[in-house]
């Protein structure tokens, strides 16, 4: 067995899913001579190669397709690597019982009519089996899925009745969706020429989850890159650590993750159920974990197909050259609207592209080099095209010749450089395309999957580089401090705090704030103004009002007393008259800043992932655009960046029609601050709106002018 | 000949189309044994069916392909319908002069080396070729281009090796670039099933244009929906006739059109030379036309293929159905994204599929009818989904065998609904699939395009409904103190207006622009003032000064005569300090105007289409966001009411977080006004900025604050 070659992983999960992808042996529980689900699982077990023995296990049967039957599977001459269970719901605990009592290595539950129906009760028992895989060790796919394959060896632990025909490759395919996985990603990537190391099919996963298999893939030597279609993760955090592993150790994921609308996410809730999270805080989290996310079928093959063989790119220009201007343009036209960019050429490649041209053609990136560019001297042409330095990757599109694609294969031997070949004959041609398909040169179909795709190759090892040398996130030790605050916190329950409370915890974890002090009376509103100094602004103080300036209850740029005494008698007037009932605790007394850029920095928590920090410009606007970036917490000072980078009207504070530079480094600060402190009050805080943080011109740093906080468990 | 059997078309250039795609006789000039392009284009032409003759020209040859080959065109025997033209580009000339004296009644003019090269001589050139054909009648597509294809009747006159063995379709192929016609969208195509009527290479378009081959295909009975792979338009308003005649009988025109990105604009600089005009306002103008924008090969063929097949659909709502609960979510969540709508089903819906499914699957919309959805019912399950009158279209989303084929077949014939086929098997397989496409079921690939496709369909078929019943957009006829001030405008050459000189002109056309007064000096200015009523705005009136604003020249909200006369000092004196040398002609004392929220109107001048309408939203962060809305003037009130919708910012219109309703009524008088203004003074204005139009609360109108035009021919 290939297993005695691999290194055996240690951890249970790991152990499990290594027996259950390398079995020696496979029982199957409800193995029926018909071929339905039960029929296909023993069929498929039974194609293993030699040395993989297969126990059909049913007390209707002495034999199934020729094969002994067993009665239990306490009657099996050894104990099994895998058990494939498919038998009717009502019966699956006790099979995995039974499971335990053999001393079987793992168990794929193909049964359905679990969490996925919708009934409490059996939401309940898919529940209960998670837990008993847990305590018994008898490790659990499933229910509700496919089952599994390893291409490499051949053994097919699945319902599903195709094959690969011996194809494999270096892609791990993990899929929530069997029929996903055992249909369109199957049967595309065979006609592809695109191969698998394993399939993957995970279903309601009541225990193993697609993260446990991803980060089993990133430790697997025969995978290169992980593909993934996924509905929901229910282990936010276990799939950040097997993504972040898999970006330390290299290997791409790519991912479908259903939920980009909410069409998606009410048709998953229906099928892997109570998984799907918020999509917005997914995306951010693949953004961090430099998981590429695609959205079809093609493109997740495709991609995937790109990343498992080319090398990082050594620039991040790209060359296109195509035998056709319209092609070309095309090609070019969908490079550039995912930000891709073609460098011009060199004096010299221009003139080197001219003497093969003799006048025909455009010698130019993209280059058009017409039906002139034969066989003959199209080698020198894609030299030309690729040898400048600026170039990092070349793209060619073309419906080549056998003769054409041998040269492209010659050229990627040659090069160390990435090739992307765009095909634009017809996809069912056999000249050239095959001998491209069986080079493994990734090849596309389409001018926008092929521009994708290598812009994600380009930014997955950029920012590879760039977060693997920063290293971990780590919100550090809280101080003693900090540490007393957070005890305090959590012992009040559920609570909103005051602004001025809430600016304290900001001061605390090394946020600036405004200078301000509260007063509860005229009095003692004067002398703080007189320390905090004139203008000023004053606040009502109340835990009943959340949103003191659409209430009217906030009086700005007091110039002196005079303007305060007003401005005092005024709000408490209104705050009476307006909110009664409501507790007022006094007044805030506050320093006005002027000048500056608003922000929004908030924190929220995930169900699945933890605290999630976000930022966005102020104004009323903003939740029009939606313009606003999120991380999963704790994040590294690039994460915090690239955070400002993708907030679109965050610009301004690069200087923007008369604004001065904003202090984005003070900005990166206060987002680290913020981040740390949300992850040290990870069991209090609910909900942080710090609306606005100013960023004030550079040099002058970051001032936080409003902020409320709502704590609960 | 087929050509007896339509009726000819009247206009010059319709006819020459005609009789191009329609020859009973074809001669090829330049015609050699070899296979390169002359031999090429011989040997399709050859294949034409009976009847058609076909005359190779070349002194060098007696006979080719054994077909007698004359010397030059004078010696044939008859004028022939269409001429290829395949000899060096300084030789084209010449034959078109032949063209013209043998009667011939149109020409393809395969030779490259005319504007496509960059160089001024070939470029004066190719305009004489132009110049030439309109003059002689002798009516030219190419040069540069790869001909025609007439695939219902059999008759190539291409230089293309490729051909369709026989199949045809209801869709007309047009397109620049020929290696793209005659490649990838020929090729995909036909394994796709999918058919087209003619095939159509425009190349450089020295004559013919893209959209003269539009315009001929709208009149043609054999054609459905108009494909096309455009790089650039030379002429705006020729387009604009052609779609909207499109619209007018119902043929969707589907399109790729080079150019969203700068790469593309630069690539296709480089093909087409010159012809390429700014992307946001082709985009602009394929909206206000119902031209569906599409990216990728597959995209074009498929959702042409659904346009051709589909009726309108009664109703926005979607249904989808699917095997999988994983293919049926990833299809629901890319409509979702599109913005497709998937109404929940009736409770007798979901009754009637639960007596069906047996408590397997799941229920809803999209529903997940698992295996367990034998073919026995899926009849029954595909009527379920379909009957409610709230689901206007179908999406089927499996690798049905062949029988679940024909019930798709069937539910098509028995159902007058549209129905898209999303295909999850190998592309290349043959069972079910090759019925489903011999059926002109369309099918699609991917849930991305097969959702984008099932969109465009809803939308084209909803907006043609309003636009056609709306009539075309028409500016009426200026009145007398209109057209005299146009008179006027147009004689004063390149000129700026001054702020208020252009709000009279605004008023002049209807828009409502804010009181005010100009004055020579303060004593003027306070008289203005009681008029107009404080509190006022005093601005310089400079011709020198554009921004007055950003230059500090303004001085807003004055109360009294004492802040007007010390504002009137400060601002003259800033004046002459800050801007020495520039002109002032006065100030402007105007009303105040507050509340409402703050838009920009403009009008540019666009080389290919005209005067162009531009609304978006006021503030600094606007421009980051770049949300606008363009149309080609004039407009329709329709127009107006989409170009509102489409800014994303204009939704705080509807009311939004305390801020009232505006007067979206007003704000598309005003959108009718400009645009009616643009078209009348159309020779003038190269530039109008209304910035900003504040939009009062409902009831009480738009307003313009400020506004700039700058004139010229």
């Amino acid at each position: 067995m290939a297993r005695s070659a691999d290194s055996a992983p240690t951890d249970g999960a790991m152990r499990s899913i290594h027996r259950m992808l390398n079995p020696a042996s496979i029982a199957v529980v409800g193995a029926t001579p018909r071929l339905q689900y039960g029929g296909r699982f023993l069929k498929a077990a039974l194609r293993s190669p030699d040395g993989v023995r297969v126990y059909p296990v049913n007390p209707r049967y002495d034999e199934v397709m020729g094969v002994r039957c067993y009665p239990r599977l306490a009657d099996l001459p050894e104990s099994p690597d895998l058990v494939g269970i498919v038998v009717p719901y009502d019966r699956v605990m006790d099979v995995l019982d039974e499971c335990a009592k053999c001393g079987a290595g793992s168990a794929i539950v193909i049964s359905a009519g679990f969490a996925e129906r919708g009934i409490d009760e059996r939401g309940d028992l898919q529940k209960r089996m998670g837990e008993f895989a847990l305590t018994s060790g008898v490790r659990v796919c499933g229910p509700n899925c496919l089952g599994v394959a390893n291409l490499r060896t051949g053994i097919w632990a699945t319902a599903s009745s195709l094959a690969a025909d011996g194809k494999s490759g270096p892609i791990g395919l993990v899929s929530q969706s069997g029929a996903s996985a055992f249909g369109p990603f199957l049967a595309r990537a065979l006609e592809k020429g695109v191969g698998y190391s394993y399939i993957v099919s995970t279903g309601n996963e009541a225990d193993l989850g697609s993260a446990d298999f991803i980060r089993y893939l990133v430790d697997d030597p025969h995978t290169k890159v992980i593909a993934c279609f996924i509905e929901g993760f229910k282990d936010g955090a276990r799939l950040m650590e097997a993504a972040r592993a898999a970006r330390q150790r290299g290997k791409p994921i790519v991912m479908i993750k259903v939920g980009r609308s909410e069409l998606g996410s009410r048709a998953a809730g229906s099928h892997t159920a109570a998984l799907s999270g918020e999509d917005t805080v997914h995306d951010a989290a693949f953004r961090q974990l430099g998981i590429i996310r695609v959205d079809d079928y093609d493109d997740l093959i495709e991609v995937s197909q790109l990343m498992a063989y080319s090398t990082a790119p050594m620039a991040p220009g790209v060359s296109v050259v195509s035998h056709s201007g319209g092609i070309s343009s095309l090609t070019a036209d969908n490079c550039g609207q995912v930000g891709l960019s073609l460098p011009p050429l060199s004096d010299e490649t221009v003139q080197g592209l001219n003497e093969v041209l003799k006048g025909f053609g455009w010698a130019a990136n993209p280059a058009d080099v017409t039906g002139h560019a034969n066989s003959d001297n199209f080698p020198r042409i894609l030299d030309l095209m690729s040898s400048d330095p600026e170039m990092g990757t070349v793209v060619v599109a073309s419906a080549g010749s056998d003769n054409q694609a041998q040269q492209i294969v010659d050229l990627r031997d040659r090069m160390n450089k990435p090739i992307a070949f765009l095909w634009t004959g017809s996809q069912s041609a056999t000249d050239g395309l095959d001998l491209l398909k069986s080079s493994n040169i990734p090849v596309f179909y389409q001018p926008g999957t092929a521009a994708r795709g290598v812009k994600a190759l380009i930014d997955y090892h950029r920012r590879r580089d760039i977060h693997v040398a920063a290293g971990p996130p780590s919100s550090g030790e809280p101080s003693a401090e900090q540490r007393q605050e957070a005890e305090r916190l959590s012992s009040l329950g559920k609570h909103t705090l005051s602004e001025h409370e809430t600016k304290d915890l900001l001061a605390l974890w090394g946020v600036p704030v405004t200078r301000e002090k509260r007063a509860d009376t005229l009095e003692e509103a004067c002398a703080a103004a007189a320390e905090v100094g004139y203008p000023v602004a004053l606040k009502v103080e109340s835990p009943d009002i959340l949103h003191k300036t659409d209430a009217g209850l906030v009086a700005l740029g007091l110039g002196g007393v005079a303007d305060l005494r007003q401005a005092y008698d005024t709000l408490l007037a209104d705050a009476r008259t307006q909110h009664p009932g409501s507790r007022v605790s006094g007044v805030l007394v506050q320093e006005m800043v002027s000048g500056g850029t608003e922000v929004i920095v908030g924190v929220s928590r995930d169900p699945h992932f933890g605290p999630v920090l976000l930022l966005g410009m102020g104004g009323v606007l903003v939740e029009l655009y939606r313009d606003v970036a999120l991380r999963v917490c704790p994040i590294t000072r690039e994460d915090a960046r690239e955070m400002i980078a993708e907030v679109r009207g965050a610009r301004v504070l690069e200087g923007y029609r008369g604004i001065p530079t904003g202090d984005v480094e003070a900005l990166t600060d206060a987002l680290m601050n913020v981040s740390t402190m949300a992850v040290h009050l990870r069991d209090s805080i609910r909900e942080l709106d710090v609306n606005p943080l100013t960023v004030l011109p550079a040099g002058r740093g970051v001032k936080a002018l409003d902020a409320l906080a709502v704590l609960g468990p």
